[in-house]
């Protein structure tokens, strides 16, 4: 009678290959086999590995950041088959709980070396670095990172339905499209990559079409949400899914101790294997009586809160770093705002790479100031000051810098 | 004995026309003469014009905002000579309090013509509009936008000190740059305009040579601050501004009853004339002490709150509306999200155009979600529900549409 | 067209004693002639003088404190005949601003006198004192507090309709059986008092009968809110209030710039004179509707906010200053909870009555922790380390002692 | 190479009658042999049974409630010896995490008896009443109380160290005293009982003078903590605790997933068997530097939050039900706070008890109004809107009542 205990729907074993698992996954495809079900309205638990399915170590090198291999990422957990779903319906996920496992309560920000895989900031600080982050309890810290504490903000980087073929061709077009015609020196786009390939448990065939077709699972795209990093989406949201094909194949993985907007260094927020505890149920016709597009959702009740003084916030502008004015370039003005933020954390005694390692992973919320006031956009980055065990108010005169070690880096 | 009363160091006169008011200013010059002074650490009333010197009116027509001549905007009060301070210093403004007049408890948003001002839509959204607000005390409703009320987080879209020489130079460098080289067929940056320049109580000479050299008040720019809109510059915040002349010539306008992240229909606020009371604070070397390049803030304490699982959130990605491709475009993800929001808005009644201006002046918030999953940025825009005076919440099966009445149109 | 001038409905002069004014009255009585007349559903400015009518002074002594007349206490603004109102409905009060006088831009916190008024700590701090704040814009100091900063959340403490007659006979019934009945030796309750009664417009008749009859406004009552002197009634609230006369009788005053939770010196928030803007609407047979015998009200959306982990929160338990144990007497254990704070601050420099001072005005939480556990209460009492302007954590070693002054005292 | 996985320092038998396991105790007395030992500023998990050791179950009968043996409770984990703590330290307690066993989400709400345990409104209610909850990751509901749902603000109900033997003997005085010269018909205080008493692995010796002299733990006490139900002592708090002791003797358990601010049907939380994970450390002659007689807590950043406006708040005086007025009695104006809040809910088809039952659980604030207005204290408490699924809000007329089924009852 009653709750007794919540079923796990899918279990992983972090002591075996992720790609030796058949109830994950690493691309977008249609035809990726279900790996579980549940019913229309079930509570089930969710194991995932990390993102990178185990090759980072709790260690003091970043090694392993820099020769990571990026065809591997993302191992999803799923597909799920959901009572009910079908094309047009909506997938209403309400996330209870979000937790790492409790025999490995630790996980990793990293920097990627700018030429293999980058970050938001890899034209300044090319080099990887690491930071292992320590969980104790809903609290984090870091021998990387002296001085600093938060609690987590756990969340999934990655939730999504599966893609119809119509909309999975439609993304292989559009991104193709940019990586042919752009004129930047950097990759733009990852196209399908055979390499590596995981389809759980598909037959050899399916899994050399997938390989081909599939859609990576780095960005985030508009028609199903996937691996849109937003922080919020933690304990208690509910997020609105558009279903796309039968049974909705839902998948779910990325999990993240804590990120700050943006996840600016690619692999940035601490990024951990761990349960979430999901609740999915099937709104009929959704699509269409909600005129979506793209997901939407509710944030839960429960975020860390500050208040609003005590977010230390810097201000950032389209004009880049070599004095060029760009037009109304949100991406350009927030990349200011963290460059103003590292500069001021100096005065501590954080190195570069420390403070763009925390950026990218202690709670800092990222907001659009103004976007019409040509050529200018102005972002904000508020840093919750509550986060340091010391007090960097910009008020009280210079303080003396403290002893603040050293993340870790690559061997030379 | 104590406060009797804080002084008005600057009042406006709203009968007569902006431009013969010798206390304001319209373009940024270092020789614009000062208009006031105040002692450092000392707290005064400034009174403020509209950011258009009063050329839209309380009615029920956008004429006036199709036709507005934006080569007067936005009119300033000051420059004010602070003591003690000097190039160097970090100038700190503390906002006690910002409200309407008395006697003018009202103010407007409006989206501009394409051709003649344009906002963050216009490419879909070409037409001009108006909404009236009218104010309650703290709240604020519009007889444009039926069902909506909320408390204005009062603040000033503009406040800097003047740019030395230099920074003037190296301002109308790079925006010359960007006029010359860009691809886009828009107007991307507005370069001195001698037409309708004010520069306050200068004589002919400096004030044709501030038309000359001026720089327009629109954008904001990293050096100094300038018309940043953002937001949360409320009550009982403290803003650090660089000092780059003697004197400091701090100017403040454009206030806004309430706006929302990224005020996008540009005449987007709540435009206000009004009384805003400010301590001002010299902060010796602040500028080298803070490693300051841009202006940095605290946020007041006294923010409206709805609890974060009171915002509806929508998501955007860097792919447009007509499905191409953008590389990690952030202002492309978030006019995606707030189209997503008029989209979602329509099912309640609702026109494009009201939810277009209520976007640009409502509590909204524009989040970064994701910026380095290559090729797609994400953007989040979150919809306070309780400024709706009915549930706009997607659970609970299809509203029934209310008659929401309509915007101010241009007359035909 | 739209708004132009909100109407104030009631005037008052603060320069002629509030005694002398016909649009103020001190006494609640339904037989008090009506000052004014709103619509179902008008916004109307109401001006207020302080509670004391003017009798405490901006200046450096207690004096005055010390020799109050209460019998004078409180002049409140009304009462107002609301359009449609009739006993059985509920008047729904949406407090839009209160605000302070532009020209007094001060006010008062004071302890009383054992002798004359006392307050809740007045068997441990028997002397008058005083402090005087100034008022910057939302923010609030005080030369006789130093150190201590913060923004008022600004409200009246006394709303409320007039009683029936009936209500009327019920409050002096069990308000002198109290009287007659108790063991304690204080004053326990105020029965009515003709001396320096003011009933308004009142013929002399009239006037006689509410001195004999009208009951005080010192407490709050359940049957029609009154003094009841919650914190948060302030911008944006809306407070549903019994109404028991026909036209309600609404009357306002007691303004406070703010208030801790209990007011605990009784002249204990930051007195003032100023101005509210409401919206009075009436709710049709909403007493029975509501099944409502008390008011309720829904707090405003724009409280200053700190986050919780900001509040320094001491405990109190129902065992008194002398070691006796109360039996679940809530009303002990947050006496003790005072106490333990005035002990704690004493290490940064601040006498025990500028604590008592502080805590009745500063927006320190009082809140039940647990009322069953026999026989303990035990209340909380969080103080916002924000107010401060140095670092009051316990965390950090022994602080050395601020230069802190002295509130006003007594002239000996 | 850095943290693996956290020490659990006291583990419990579910299974096993909670008077059998060594390692957990039911008194406070300073002879209660150590059950376990931590460092200095070591991190440990504590498991601990609910505190009533499993008498009640996840069934639809509340005769287990009724008929409950109080003399056994409340089973606590401990206590701990920690590394250098010494009488005149304080013991700082940072609570990491508290968490439901996974393999029991569900937790129980009870109403007692009025003659065996009683409760806030025993006089009202006198029947024994029961909710059963089922956790679902960070959320709770419960089939006894439909249309209810919300995150627990998990926290333990009871932490101290043990009583030097001086302190314990002034309990004993106080309470004995209060209960010889109290002329309430019931019963105000528990004396020592040696009935069912619990030493952990105290030798019979031991254990009978434990039984003799030993503090029930029913009530909190200032010179501990203990009981003292505070609901925000939850994930993030801090907790500074006096030490009377060597090795301090702490002690924990009385595990709620959540509490209303009062506690108020006595077992009102939810109560619950479950993991803490703590952070011990010492802070040398803490008491004197920091004037302690009492705990005092930070609370932690990570609160539900729903918003001010979101908190429908009633109001309560010092007037009984039976119409007496009582002097500034906080307590009987919780009493009525939480009537007018029963009576409200009756509007929507709850029974009394259905939402007495809620009252003590939900994250209900109960909040200090004024305490000096005599004769009438005023109490409030917020009831957040948000924890219901459909809208409680007293605008938009009378709304239909739901089926709301029924809580478990005691069998006739």
């Amino acid at each position: 009678m009653g709750l007794t205990e919540i079923r796990t729907a899918i279990k992983v074993d972090l002591k075996r290959p992720a790609d030796q698992q058949s109830l994950l996954h690493n691309r977008w495809h249609p035809d990726v086999p279900f790996a579980a079900k549940v019913k229309d309205g079930e509570i089930v638990k969710i194991e995932c590995v990390d993102w990178t399915g185990g090759q980072i170590g709790n260690n003091d090198s970043a090694d392993d950041m820099k020769n990571i291999d990026l065809t591997k990422i993302h191992y999803l957990s799923g597909p799920f088959e959901v009572e009910n779903a079908e094309p047009g319906d909506v997938l209403l996920v309400e996330i209870q709980d979000v937790q790492p496992f409790q025999e490995q309560p630790w996980g990793f920000t990293g920097v990627f070396d700018k030429n293999n895989g980058g970050g938001f900031l890899d034209e300044i600080y090319p080099e990887a670095a690491k930071a292992i982050w320590d969980f104790e309890g809903i609290f984090c810290s870091s021998r990387h990172l002296p001085h600093i504490r938060f609690p987590g903000l756990i969340h999934p980087g990655i939730m999504g339905c599966a893609p119809s073929p119509e909309i999975l061709a439609e993304w292989n077009r559009r991104e193709a499209e940019l990586i042919s015609t752009t004129k930047l020196e950097r990759i733009v786009a990852q196209p399908p990559q055979p390499k590596n390939v995981h389809a759980g448990s598909a037959s050899d065939e399916i899994k050399e079409k997938v390989g081909k077709e599939g859609a990576r699972t780095i960005p985030g795209r508009p028609e199903h949400g996937g691996n849109c990093d937003i922080k919020n989406l933690s304990r208690g949201s509910k997020t609105f899914l558009p279903v796309h094909v039968p049974g909705a194949k839902f998948s779910v993985g990325d999990l993240h101790f804590s990120q700050g907007d943006g996840e600016i260094s690619f692999c940035g927020a601490i990024e951990m294997a761990g349960v979430i505890t999901l609740k999915l149920s099937v709104m009929k016709n959704g699509m269409k009586d909600l005129d979506m597009k793209s997901p939407l959702f509710l944030p839960g009740p429960v975020e860390p809160h500050y208040g609003p003084s005590r977010y230390l916030t810097f201000e950032g502008f389209s004009v880049d770093e070599k004095g060029v004015q760009h037009y109304l370039d949100a991406t350009v003005a927030y990349r200011q705002a963290t460059l103003r933020c590292i500069e001021y954390l100096r005065r501590y005694g954080y190195s570069d790479y420390q403070v763009y390692l925390m950026l990218s992973c202690a709670p800092i919320q990222g907001h659009v100031g103004g976007l019409v006031d040509i050529p200018n956009a102005c972002m904000t980055l508020g840093l919750p000051m509550d986060i340091f065990d010391f007090d960097i108010s910009p008020i009280g005169g210079t303080p003396k810098k403290l002893d603040m070690g050293s993340c870790a880096v690559v061997s030379k």
